[in-house]
């Protein structure tokens, strides 16, 4: 174990109708007058907006909105955002929605007490100090951002996608209705469960010695996820099964999992190529960029692989290990390669040129990878 | 899994020299003038005190001192506490030790503001609402109150243990230097990795279905310490080892092993009737205490006892799962009978009628225990 400091401040509410507590936490955590930022119509649609809104008027809480954000959020509508808090003199972000929703909330709320470009904190410009409280109300188990200090946003121009991480963007509240996750599509439904396993692995593919305790943590709650992954496809009404894997995607990437260990990032790191170029979801990417990547390194690197597979699988090979893991993607209905995936002529030398323009010549520690090997993990995810 | 509110706001920051951050940390989360709490003298001796008051200078934080904590600490020291702050108008608690002195700060901060007596919010005659601010420098990985909310605290008229358990006393920071429990006795370093294991075990022996995500973090974090526990008592020096410990003594205890579940804590009620009467180490009264109920409790309701069993030691049966704990607790040198810990003629009527007037008629959740199932648990602890 390496030293750590791990700070999670977030206050989960958990269970049927947490959403009704809207009022109360903001009243107590946002301030007077927030900004709700939502996506594209469906919290609207399925009532939702209509309680909080409630919950909120209830508590004496004044409210604009942003609506329209869309899946990887671009700084498009974090400008807007940012403009209109400035305006109209807002105290706080509420998200309601996904990860997308409350990474736009994120970055605007950064954005607001900055007087320079809100991009200089994702571009490594400026080191964010200040920042108005967000505050969350999640429909979709995936991202983990609801308990992370992570925003993920996309630079239109140059379609850059980066990560900020820090303690300052980790929401005051999460309010996690299982329920809410209920009526999500089947393919959302799988794209969040290989989002939050991926948030878990990122962690546990790591060198850092002597780490029981967390290794244990990751394994427990990767079995958990895979134990409950087909409960939730074949029944989506099935409240808790979706209990279960709403918990466990926070878990997953609330930084419990990290502490005392270096993270790892890579397959995300070449994952976001592909969703900035090709704007499929996070989440299928994914599945098709893990196993190429755990095929890839365990040439070179092969233990921690080998206790996934026998800890997670019950197998003793690294092959038996990423085999097993594709059969559960394929089970959930995740893609396994590009075809798949609906890229079909991917433009591996342009992703890979901004994957190293982004992240330096040799990423990842686990196996650090120059171009060449980066290059050969796209082309291994056209085979499989 | 059951509704919950989870909201753990304390910053753990973790590694060697932790404490030299005490400045730092009680300069931006306890005020400019603290009282240092800590026990009989180790701290003082070790150096670690004087690193502690050279930290708390630099940062330009004043205190005063409240020393002499001991073991199952009372309501006396939680007094003389109280009227110190008063008077010297203290404006956070830093406690220097392990749950006896963390518990006695928690105490003192919450009873400060407070007009009536203190001891009222531990007989749930009063609910806490305020309390001043608590930092805390851990030395013994055990009780886990460097993460919890909890304090317990013996009321030395009647000699009544009774756990507070409320958001409020959270600390605000806890330093955590795995090297500080290098010297701790094997006899005390057995104690801690019982007490950690039953903070798990009152947690994960419950009822609620559908607990997979917590079931299997409380399973992973059990069997990292198992596998840890030879390690640091054959080598109390193995900084690895011991890191592993502490930190899965704090995430026993502050909460997260609990979301969603009704939690037992019969075991600890048990055993706080006879750490109160016989002095004895908590941890060594809960080694011979929760084998005892479980052989109990199993002839009732043996589903989750066997799922330990399996998950934990690869057995089938309860009774083999029983024997493979109490193995456990005797490979590290703890007591598993009265007599073994050094209380040859329990009053066994004595502590289930104390047992009785604390909790009411019939306690526990996981099997509903009366008075006469009660004494046959305390019973069994004369045989095995």
């Amino acid at each position: 174990m390496i030293a750590f400091d791990y700070f999670s401040p977030t206050e989960y509410v958990f269970g049927p109708d947490a959403e009704n507590r809207a009022g109360e936490l903001t009243a107590s955590k946002l301030g007077k007058r927030v900004l709700i930022v939502y996506g594209k119509g469906s919290a609207e649609r399925s009532g939702l907006l209509g309680r909080v809104r409630r919950s909120l008027t209830e508590s004496g809480i004044e409210f604009e909105e942003l609506g329209g954000v869309e899946p990887n959020p671009t700084d498009r509508l974090v400008y807007r955002g940012i403009d209109l808090c400035r305006q109209k003199k807002i105290s706080g972000l509420l998200a309601v929605g996904g990860g997308s929703a409350i990474d736009t909330a994120k970055a605007i709320a950064g954005g607001v007490p900055y007087a320079g470009d809100f991009w200089d904190f994702w571009a490594g410009k400026a080191v964010m100090t200040e920042a108005l409280p967000v505050g969350v109300i999640l429909t979709i188990a995936a991202a983990g951002s609801e308990g992370s200090g992570n925003s993920v946003i996309t630079k239109t121009e140059g379609e850059i996608k980066i990560s900020l991480r820090t303690t300052i963007l980790r929401p005051k509240f999460a309010l996690l209705n299982p329920a809410l996750t209920e009526t999500l599509p089947p393919f959302q439904t799988a794209c969040g469960i290989t989002d939050m396993m991926a948030h878990i692995m990122e962690r546990y593919f790591s060198n850092t010695p002597d780490c029981e305790v967390t290794d244990r943590m990751c394994e427990g709650l990767l079995t958990a996820i895979i134990a409950e992954a087909p409960k939730v496809m074949s029944e989506p009404e099935n409240y808790q099964a979706r209990a279960n894997i709403m918990w466990a995607g926070t878990l997953a990437h609330n930084g419990i999992c990290g502490t005392g260990r270096q993270e790892e990032w890579t397959c995300h790191a070449i994952e976001h190529e592909i969703s900035a170029l090709y704007g499929v979801a996070h989440g299928a990417g994914l599945a098709i960029v893990f196993p190429a990547w755990m095929e890839y390194v365990s040439q070179f690197n092969s233990a921690k692989i080998i206790q996934f597979g026998k800890r997670i699988f019950n197998v003793d090979s690294a092959p038996e290990a990423i085999a097993h893991l594709r059969g559960f993607y394929r089970s959930i209905g995740m893609p396994l390669n590009f075809h798949e995936l609906g890229v079909d002529s991917p433009d591996i030398c342009l992703m890979n040129e901004k994957l190293h323009r982004a992240k330096g010549a040799v990423i990842g520690n686990y196996v650090p990878l120059d171009n060449v090997a980066t290059a050969k993990i796209y082309e291994l995810m056209s085979l499989s």
